[in-house]
């Protein structure tokens, strides 16, 4: 069997992480898989919320979002309508957590990071592809404020790395890193964000035709496993690791 | 080892499913986790969305609150801040994705069931609590909609029963049906959706703070399952089966 | 003349005051009024809102809002629609009116009591019950703060008693406590709160038909003095006293 | 004793009541209680909201609203709030209520009146200059509909006259139509809404300070019907009747 | 040609400006351009916004609104709609613009004026009325601060005055100070803002139809220069100067 | 003299047009003025608003929006303040005029097309450049429409071509194109908007610090009509034209 775009079950699209891509950001990011691109930038700023001041710990957090015509039909701006969807705030919330595991806030200091994701083009995995590209961009702004001195702690804020794939089953066959086409069919459409190491920080599988089974389960895990592994690579290779 | 409660590792606190709870609605149930309590109520109305006019289709949807003082310390409403939050928008769509893997549309016909889920007093697991007993809710108001007439078919509606539970690690060790003072204490927090048969619906696992190995993801799956057939008795038990 | 559920034309449905029902809130209360259900709680926090601070006196406010299918058909959610009607906004001023008349805010001291009163079965006289239940909460709330020594004053922060309850025309006649079928016939609709001396704190009368004379009004509120007083004993009663 | 202003405690302030203020609406008045100053509006329309339709009866609805800076301190605008405070939801319910309890909607037919209250100078009793406002304003677009033979029916679509007061308790003493002054030191304040025949439409009182005995509350009726009857007079007048 | 209410091209409709109007805000002013009335109020508080504390410097801003039925349709409210439209944002920005190029903040010193300009019955010309109007509220709130000392310094808060006039091209003919129906039929239509020693503050011209000229534009700001000196010399007279 | 970046005062900064950039929309143009980027795309729909129905009329609308770190400091999404900001909605506005200025209604047919256009990285002009490119998106979305047989007049429904650009007073002197530090340091500032043709479509000066002289209006006009007609040739160059 081959898949749509001619892959494996078990390859990734082509990724492509352009660092440095805004002028202004302090860690700027557009990550593509394929025709999925999102504009990653972290924005530093000395201080935190306020629930945390005198704590001596930092704070990061994401926002994520799609641009109207990002896909196949327009969606409304969620500013127009007043309100964020559930789903926006959904993988908002996710994307923070899941750089959260691989921060420090003591050696962060009272500093914050916001993480900001928008998707200019979408084609299925926004939110890995997010968080993928979010990595680097944090990554760079830390590196951008213990430049600066705003981080003054000598270890490392950054515990490890993270990198997120989406797997799914389709047509009974699971498969890596779904595009729109692909996850549209799928019976099971799951999110997995690893660590570097390959440990799980976010397991999300969610059973949109049949309920899967245990063993289904287990090879969607393995198959996200090897995809994160190879993002992961590909973000040590931006950086220049 | 024994647990703040006393109970062992893959025990589920007293579980109880008050069905008719409410004169007005199609089909209610107050469900308790222990001293988690939820009121889930199930409105069946004629009609379907705009969207879905003249498929022949039906429609479940769900909705997730909490009041104010069900929490240790009193929550802002919702409603007086005009927007919903982010993790009450993240639950109402897991609660209508969950029940919606056992619904046949066509046999439910343009009839659209909303489930209320408010929790009253929160103590760990509400949105566990609120999937187990909405389905309760949704099974009588399904009953009543079949003897009134509403729904048509001769196919069953519901094609199966679901139930969810939370699962987590405690102090390295993996721990069934987590209270408050557990959940907070979690260093990984699964919820987890089966159907009676034992496949899954969702999974969603985080990790607080190490991330996890896939050896402790297999015991929460395991401890999982064994957690919702549980739940799938005391279901079947309350509808009289 | 017997009224719909058997009751004379000045009497009360059954009422129960079930304190302590939430584990969490400082006073809390399952008042019904027949099939009336609401659920109060009162939260005390130490402080007054900015534009108290330094006065040396306390606050209390109360929230109303009823859960979506408390009633015969669902209502949506407010906070769903983003914003709060108009009847929610009237009926939480009017119960945070009430009870502030029996509230000493000196010897309260700057603390802030918020009273919830939200509405999990509705049968007509919501607010009624939801006054009578939240002095109760409140009374509890309070003693909560004079043993934590939250409250240092030895003078009674509570002057007084507070309940209330609705009156209204039907078919000509004068009733008590109308449920939900009365009030919908009724001509005019009353809603009375006494303190326990007889004194009135609000008289709010509304002719739903014909515009009412004043002997009618006279005997409304002869009727609504009768009812506080029982709803008085009721309150009393609860509290042990 | 002698009023603030030199009245009588049963004297109302000048009452002016200035017909076609505007030259677009289709009933206007600019209506003074003293240096309370309300613009009064109604505006008609062919046609009434979609739960009315096909009834043959028409609606009638009202909107109360201060100008920030018709206070002696500035108040922020509700529209840049984005939200519309207890205060002007109440009112404005009570302006409509008044209005519709001497309309007869199938004379009327399916036309929609709305009621404007815009305050344009606040000294007290703004609600009650609004409805004895609003009902001169209401009985010329009712005329101007007739004319223009968009209201069909023979029989009158107004039944009656309202108008409506402020009583209160200053010092002891029962006083008719307080300024702003004697509102801020009332201790029992209530509006009365009262039809031409002297029946009472609405009676909203509420003890600011110490809870009032019904001899108190008897007075204050007194007063209020005597003042009542003196607005509808001004209202013929104006009327040219 | 004439025009539709006689007037010659270059010739303003009769401008009235009734100072003092409101009892209760520091400036107030009734302006009218023919049927157009805006009713101006400037309200002074000590203090500036947070951004701006410690400056010692003022702030002036404004805010523009339009009773819901002053215009021939009814609106809705911005406050019911819960948001406030472009038109009114925008025209709120211009007007506390054009207020600003007169203000020297430093003799302001750290008071606050904000200018509301409620419209009360439009007729073409509701933002240079505006405008036009709250310059001269403006110079009395300043007065007043001036008198009570809130205002220190003995420089001149106000640098010079500022006007406002509508200029447009109707059957290719520019006219002066359209009114609302030379308004809907004009091709260009331009707003502009002029202090009174004949410069620009604010020039903002829109093509309706065709796309116009530089000879127009020129024959457009040549009217409006003419306009503005006029409104200044009435500003002038209602000030006494 | 020369500018920040080496500019004369009547030079462009380099300007790039990247028409298809997006793969979804019907029309898309990422275009470059210096650092300021623009990424604008055209949505075509079948049908109109309902205000517009039956009247064999289209519809062109517009809206504009920055990313949350394209510009120098992060500025708060929009969509999470539940509000769009004045000049939001401002230049949203101008966008739609300015395309409008050049389109026959009669000729698109009852169809719509929405112009988005979100700012990736803002470096001045950021309304210029939205509309310069808007102009390309909306061109290729026509031809699309015609194309796709979605519009059937035989007539072009594009009556010309739009281009806008920035211009200023800066120390004295006249500047075209305003890069941000520019823009900060104008004493005036203004965006105008032509045809191809050289005529004026919308013309917006403002004084951001002195009030400006008819002398120097004449000379910015001067000025960017030489620049919309520079600009005018990129787009044609960018349609092949």
């Amino acid at each position: 069997m081959t898949r749509i775009d001619g892959r494996t079950a078990d390859q990734l699209r082509p990724i492509t992480i352009d660092r440095g891509w805004s002028k202004h950001a302090e860690g700027s990011v557009l990550i593509c898989f394929g025709d999925t691109r999102v504009l990653c930038t972290a924005s530093v700023t000395e201080g935190v919320p306020r629930w945390r001041k005198g704590s001596g710990e930092g704070w990061v957090t994401a926002e994520y979002a799609m641009l109207p015509r990002s896909t196949n039909t327009r969606g409304d701006r969620e500013s127009v309508r007043g309100r964020i969807g559930g789903r926006t705030h959904e993988i908002s919330r996710l994307i923070g957590r899941s750089l959260r595991a691989v921060v420090d806030y003591k050696a962060l200091g009272e500093n914050t990071v916001v993480l900001d994701c928008d998707v200019l083009q979408a084609d299925g995995g926004t939110r890995t592809a997010a968080i993928t590209g979010a990595y680097v961009a944090l990554a760079d702004a830390v590196g951008w404020a213990q430049e600066k001195k705003l981080i003054k702690s000598k270890a490392q804020p950054l515990t490890g790395t993270v990198a997120a794939v989406s797997v799914g089953i389709v047509g009974d066959v699971p498969l890596l890193d779904l595009c729109y086409e692909e996850d549209v069919r799928a019976e099971t459409d799951m999110n997995v964000v690893c660590t570097g190491t390959g440990h799980f920080v976010e397991v999300q599988g969610t059973a949109e035709g049949e309920p899967f089974s245990r063993e289904k389960l287990d090879e969607l895990l393995d198959l996200s496993v090897t995809g994160c592994a190879q993002l992961d690579g590909a973000q040590r290779k931006a950086l220049g690791g």
